[in-house]
């Protein structure tokens, strides 16, 4: 039997031991053989295969990345895409995909396998960990590990200024990030984008830190939103591509802070180091067993379904569940944390 | 409402999470008092209160350790032990007790409550994670990315020389902390206290990897144990004092290495540095909401109960449940992870 | 005898170190006393004392910050800021003053020790090592350290991405941390203010790594500008508040950068967490042996000195060494570094 | 010009950023190609050698260990050695040899410089730090700050139990790493190989740390002895190969410290993590510009000599000097240090 494997979307430390957990046991307990895909959809569309074997992943548990290469590319937005990838599977003898990846990526696999009969079997990946199939993914724990640490280092540069410290962490559309970090590292305030904040609101938790002799850190995840719609929170401009370039709420809500309370304010944006480098343990330890349960489905034909934790066990999902509902926190969590706020 | 707050048994990253998570929540939202007792339950035995209040649990999130002290001290084992905890309990006021600890202390806190009357509510600490009642307990993931992050710099040494190098990590009834780091850290054998392991299987598997041309990484719980039930594990010898020094698994397992394969063995015992220090983000997460839950159900009078993790919740279970059984690694998960053996 | 301390200019790990050293010693081997001033000069100008003695700084060797506060208040620019120094010192029987900070705070106290024979030493304090009196400052190696990391963790996402990472650190006018984290992260490019840099130069080492199949890192000081000195650096826009906006160099070079090459490019932003958070034992050390050295040269009365490392010792120079000439990175030195570009 | 390059004695974080260096300069600058030997001097005593080239050193730079491998084999004891040596240099085509080792493997190549005309260049290389000619070695400020991070963490397990920790790290006779983490991590007292010790005095700043209600945390050496001369401190026993094996002295002092003083005490040995993973910033500077020094010296033919750091600057020295006296710690500084102790 032959896999191919690809990794899709954007990077997230745990995806190495996914796919050496794959090979590991794929061929060492199933007799199975490898391809690898290069750089997400792109890889199988484009005939991008590179070999896969026990060789090929020692050593990457402990790397962040993807040895496959990652893009964002879509088969359906491309021309004659899903033919190519048929023909390329073909071509390859691939019997059955695993694909690692994150609500776009796998719904392309879901599609593959509902409509066109392609044999998918899907791996869950979202730093975010935005998604309700599965108690958490990994790179998650990683990406909240170093915000952490992060905030744990701007609070003695706060308290020595006696400034306040706005920590703007990923977070589109979920605040996971935003809320674990922030009450692991001792947030005076967590905003999110699930609950439109009050400016005010933030301010007086800022003073009233002010007046207990501390300086406080709020911790803002980038897409939480001030209340008052009118507020322009985004400072649209087109760079030299064309692109539209966000400065971001962390840089917008330190100035409110300065503009009404009077105290100096500072951002520190993290980007791209939450979800690079080297993945937490508990991370490792997901993304593998993620790894064996995957080819264990694959190995039983058992197709269309994605793994996920329930628990402490992996079980296994219909892979529509990947793009059903984003997992957003819970108003009833966010509350139960608010008792730090202030 | 005045709560007394103790932590008993060995230490763990975290605790000091839980009681300012109780403090905060109990003095803000519900207008509680709290006394802290010294050293486990020798605290209320002795009378020795301390104040607990808001600014007491300044800072104390990212610190580990317990600012309450701990010990192993149990009251049925003390002279008049549970009198005088009641009396100190009446001296003080105190109309409900959270308690913070292990099967030991927990196990105290379920008579008290069951037999005596007196109100308590559990909070689960072992670091070994080897409760049934809970998916994980706080200071767990902290030992794991301790014991992790040794065995990743043992990797280049083991490489440099190649040599076999032996991790003896925590775990005197349970394997969870082995099997977590070792798989992790890319070990190729963990021996865990729930399955006696084959000495030769062990070698087997350190010859296979010197095949490979890679220098063998072997993970042992210190409760770890030989098949062969002849074999006198504890290597006692009297030093110059005349002290007994006994060697653990570990080291006899080197010795064993070295002579039935002819590689070059070492030992690292990881000891108290798995137990020390600042708490993962996960484990300040879990312990502070374990904190919020315990201070809610001595809210609600709902006494005599444990907080647990199920998934992503915390709920109530008798504290009974702690004394229950021991959490082992399952045959199914342990053979799982051998796929990486050798 | 009675010994004043304070802190001042931009917080930097090590200074409670300093702080800890002076004291401990100061008490225990030559019986002084000492009091501390709050928010650099500013203390002793408004006369703000706090008690200084061996249980103040327990526990401080390890935390980030100051204790004392810090500020960048110059009495030189304040009304009759001198005369109300001289009379807190006066008031509170201060024989001599030790002086934590920069080429600000120490400039004022070069000038009270030469013009108003005010008992002076100092401590050299720069986070960005730009002093030449001394080999290195404390609180840079952390930098160095913590900017490092997060170039170890961009590299993966770089890799996957196959995008350019433009790395931003501290340094206005001197590029040491650019330099040395930049060397020891592995970038590809180094950019710093001690020489303008060519665009067009950046885009081809950015090329040639993409040639070889890697992914460029660039690592750029704040101060670092481009050669051509048309070339608005500084993207002003006014946001939605009116207020002005910068972006700094890193932005800017990541824009030239993918309009030159057509290669995608991304920014982080180190900024804060540079200076913040536990000092590295290297810091700790020479903090320490700053603070055991300050005191001992009050102890003999050796005023209007600060104490320096020169190779592995601690020496005196004059404070006025303090604001000679900032340590900029010889030519040299870049060009032999310059080897790992492209 | 081919010269060739290996590591011997025990390994260290920074060689493969010294091997890196080496390869990258003189390849890109003067043209070299280079010849790598396995294991120290074994590989050119059979003749082992591997190609070491740009692409054999990409990525080289953050990983521990060597990627030549390393042993203490020795050409003067071994059969015909040195003409096996000069043998396969002969037929290898290698012009000079770049030897990266300590003691043992650079007075090797002292001697075949001098003795047998080889042109050699030395790279010093000791974890211990204890070499006279240059002011620190790579991999010493890693191993001090992995033992400090230990002394961290294990003080609040000390402080929670109220027990004596004493924590024994690497240096058989010099107590630079002792010295350096102890103070820190805030030990209570530091015990070195260069000072005897008086076990009644170690006591009394146990006794004298808990009188002021914190918990004492012993640092020590491995190679420091006890005062008495009588005392037999190695427990020695032989192994199963007939090896001397050695219980060490933290042990045994934790036993006495127990026996004299009545409190606990616990015992944790550093041991192996010390050295391996990956280097520090310091330590991939240091490394990295050792390497591109000593590609200097082999192509100025500047022969015989060794790098070495001499404040900030990289210097020659003759390679004779690898050899000549041990650096230990001056008494004066450790007398400095002594004021934290109790």
């Amino acid at each position: 039997m032959r896999v191919g494997v690809l990794t899709g979307g954007g990077d997230c430390p745990g995806l190495n031991a996914v796919i050496r957990a794959i090979v590991r046991k794929g061929v060492q307990e199933y007799g199975h053989e490898f391809t690898g895909f290069r750089d997400g959809w792109r890889g199988p569309i484009e005939g991008h295969a590179v070999p896969l074997d026990i060789p090929a992943v020692r050593g990457i548990l402990p790397r962040g990345g993807t040895i496959l290469g990652s893009s964002r590319t879509n088969p359906y937005q491309e021309d004659a895409g899903v033919e190519r990838i048929r023909e390329t599977l073909a071509r390859q003898r691939v019997d059955a995909l695993i694909v690692i990846g994150g609500e776009d990526t796998l719904g392309v696999a879901a599609r593959l396998s509902a409509e066109e009969g392609v044999p998918c079997v899907g791996v869950p990946k979202t730093i975010d960990n935005d998604l309700s199939a599965t108690d958490y993914t990994f790179g998650f724990d990683t990406a909240v590990g170093i915000a952490t640490e992060a905030i744990d280092r701007l609070h003695t540069t706060a308290e020595s200024h006696m400034r306040v410290l706005v920590v703007e962490v990923m977070g589109r559309h979920a605040g996971w990030i935003a809320l674990h970090s922030g009450l692991a590292g001792g947030a005076n305030a967590i905003l999110i984008p699930e609950q439109r904040f009050d400016v005010e609101q933030v301010c007086a938790w800022v003073t009233s830190r002010f007046r207990a002799s501390y300086a406080p850190i709020v911790v803002v995840a980038e897409g939480a939103m001030p209340k008052d719609g009118d507020l322009v929170l985004k400072d649209e401009s087109l760079d030299s591509f064309g692109h539209v370039r966000l400065s971001g709420v962390g840089e917008w809500l330190a100035k409110q802070i300065e503009k009404r309370t009077g105290n100096e304010a500072r951002t520190t944006v993290l980007g791209h180091v939450q979800r690079g480098g080297t993945p937490s343990a508990f991370d490792r330890w997901l993304a593998t067993r993620f790894g064996l349960h995957a080819i264990d489905a694959v190995h039983e034909g058992d197709h269309g379904v994605m793994v996920a934790l329930r628990g402490t066990d992996i079980v296994r999902v219909p892979l529509a569940a990947a793009t059903e509902k984003l997992k957003t926190v819970d108003p009833k969590l966010y509350e139960e944390v608010g008792v730090f706020f202030g």
